[in-house]
């Protein structure tokens, strides 16, 4: 671990980069499979699944006795633990739907927005040796309570032709509608274009390896929306000097382990408190089974001391955190100061993992800095807003002459007819 | 105008097309300048302002004195018209600030939602004989609004090295912090990656041609995020048998006025409301300064009959019009079950050009179908939400096994082992 002690305003270009990423061009190959799929369907997702999943399947399609079966497959605890996580993301997700509020701008002249749901949707769930159910719960309950009507769900399928119970059991529980055994850039240019079986989609959602990001960003290039641009994970965590070190190291770790790429900082206002963060990560790390990936994230991860509470927060605005624990006594002065970070997670007992399973928010985050621009999965991200109007005589006589002056000025002849017209039939009535 | 007759719902495909644009691929060209203002900087940008806007700058940022000079070049009428535009707008826009709202999941497990301000936004306003004042308004007001600390604009100066004035005069009044002479592609690489006199800026908004359009997809893939993909002008008419035939066509032709690419339709459920409509059509763009250009989109326009409302509701989500005017008596039956549009205007009195200039409503808009997954832009587009939590000791012992189980059947321990050390230490007190 890199320990920096107030680090000057200078060097924080250096302190809150990413590691750059080896721009290694896919865009060759996503495009082939794309047009692969577009010319071929079903056929050649087969081909690929075949070579790169080394099953050949018959049906893509996941059939109705096989999400049957896998409740029977999914132990009796843990189906409880995704009904809790259920519970609590459904009641977050639903305080999000933004009431229709009609307001009156001008005498005659009112306006409102109304949310609707994205009608098809599609999500991708990467395969691996563990299951991502929770990512079926964070993607798959906004979709269901949005109302959208068609909910695709890809994921690869196993060698043996199979996909994981717990994924199917959790998909069956929150309401997808389709469920796919599809991988990789198939699974993507399969949803952009639709294909026999596979339906096409408006906007897609999910993570992925490199070759499902790009795919997601070569589909953007296809008339398709996607839920963000992807990056490795990040956590930032500011520790007091209450805080307790093997907590905060715990929550360090706990990012760490997802890959070598994962992104590690821990602020603190003392020398002591990081060097006793140290030492716990160092206890912590030799009992975990991924430490081999963990201690690489460790490695590369930043140590900062500030002792000015201001520079701390210019500091996590400045890097903009896809996840921020506040491990602190006073959250007070940071909370309303805090304008760049994806999830904030709040006092001693608000770990990362709370958020990533079953607090109620949402795991799909910005990562990347992009928590500048980009808010993480919300109702917002499975819906638009359709703006209305409507205008009584008297308010077209109101904001009339305005639009014509405008229009006038702006020299759209046309535009200005349409309200001249009208204002025109109304001095006549 | 093409005029069908309760079309089947085969044909549908072929009348809800848009124009297939030329797939011109412009990578070579935006790449190159790019490439250039993120080497060169402000030079780079002398160079092509020379090249494409033949004036030789020696300031690009537009000065305090012309900024202040051009008030008294804007007419007292049109600096009213503006003023009432401008209070619609920000009335409309407040209304959509979400206010955070607390919600306990789990007893002691709080989450929340807070809207923040994207802190550095870029807009783009076309050059040409008009000046675009209108689209200032309805960026820079929800920028303004949503509390963007820098609010950077980019116009092509004329070849006499100026801005209209009733632009800066426009830009000044709403609140854009800095003002640069400075179009096309040069523009957007410039916002992008920043210069000497340009500041970078974290998302790119407004209209613009073919390159300005390819410009920010490009920006997309430097880490800069935009508006909403763009296309050409859409306006979709609903007109019952009591609409007024002469206000339908003033609506259809203020959309045909916008350019040969504009997109127009009339839906009605008598063929004799289409005839009288055409009629009026004929009539009117006698008299239209921009007749050559509205007569050509026109003729690309459709006039559809359907007898039966669902018929009509159905069409129109397949289509997913940017703007959609529901010259109707009974717009009741209508409003719930529109699921794709981008802006609607209800009732005869409520002409496309109230939304374009003054109702209140945004005028930047989604289109070429894709109002099926964006909204126009409002405020969530300058703004992104922050997801907070805070966690009781009572709430982590109540929620803490689920994690600690899904995290396990996920095998990530080390996000297990952050909830089990707290449940522990919660033991011990």
């Amino acid at each position: 671990m890199n320990t920096t002690d107030n680090p000057s305003r200078k060097h924080w270009a250096v302190l809150t980069q990413r590691p750059t990423k080896k721009s290694t061009d896919l865009g060759k190959v996503i495009g082939e499979v794309f047009d692969e799929v577009e010319k071929n369907g079903d056929a050649a997702l087969r081909v690929y699944t075949a070579r790169f999943d080394n099953v050949v399947l018959n049906d893509l399609k996941v059939s109705q006795e096989e999400i049957d079966a896998s409740a029977a497959l999914v132990s009796e605890d843990l189906k409880n633990a995704i009904a809790l996580a259920k519970h609590n993301i459904e009641v977050f997700h639903r305080s999000q739907i933004t009431p229709k509020e009609v307001v009156e701008t001008t005498a005659g002249v009112t306006c409102w927005q109304e949310m609707r749901a994205i009608e098809k949707v599609g999500l991708y769930i990467p395969g691996g040796t563990a299951p991502l159910f929770s990512t079926i719960l964070m993607l798959g309950i906004p979709a269901v309570l949005a109302g959208s009507k068609e909910i695709v769900l890809c994921s690869p399928p196993d060698k043996d032709g199979k996909i994981h119970p717990a994924i199917l059991y959790t998909a069956k529980l929150v309401g997808v509608t389709t469920l796919f055994k599809l991988g990789g850039v198939q699974a993507i240019a399969a949803m952009t274009y639709g294909t026999e079986s596979v339906p096409s989609v408006y906007k897609l959602f999910g993570p992925g390896n490199q070759y499902v990001t790009a795919a997601k960003q070569y589909a953007l290039t296809q008339g398709v929306s996607i839920d963000m641009p992807a990056g490795p994970s990040e956590l930032m965590v500011v520790a007091d000097e209450a805080a307790n070190p093997s907590f905060v190291a715990s929550d360090l770790l706990s990012q760490a382990e997802h890959g070598h790429d994962s992104q590690v900082i821990c602020l603190a206002n003392t020398k002591k408190q990081l060097e006793d963060i140290q030492a716990e990560v160092a206890l912590q790390l030799k009992e975990l089974p991924r430490k081999e990936m963990a201690a690489n994230a460790i490695d590369n991860s930043q140590l900062i001391c500030f002792e000015k509470i201001e520079d701390q927060l210019d500091f996590i605005n400045a890097y903009a955190p896809e996840h921020l624990i506040l491990n602190v006594e006073n959250e007070a002065i940071y909370l309303d100061k805090i304008e760049n970070a994806g999830s904030v997670f709040i006092g001693p007992y608000t770990p990362e993992s709370a958020g990533d399973y079953a607090s109620g928010t949402n795991h799909t985050l910005p990562t990347n800095a992009f928590a500048r621009m980009y808010s993480g999965v919300n109702m917002d991200a499975f819906t638009k807003k359709i703006t209305f109007q409507k205008i009584s005589p008297k308010g077209i006589q109101v904001i009339g002459n305005a639009i014509e002056l405008m229009a006038d000025a702006e020299g759209l002849q046309a535009h200005k007819n349409a309200v001249s017209l009208r204002l025109k039939a109304l001095k006549r009535d």
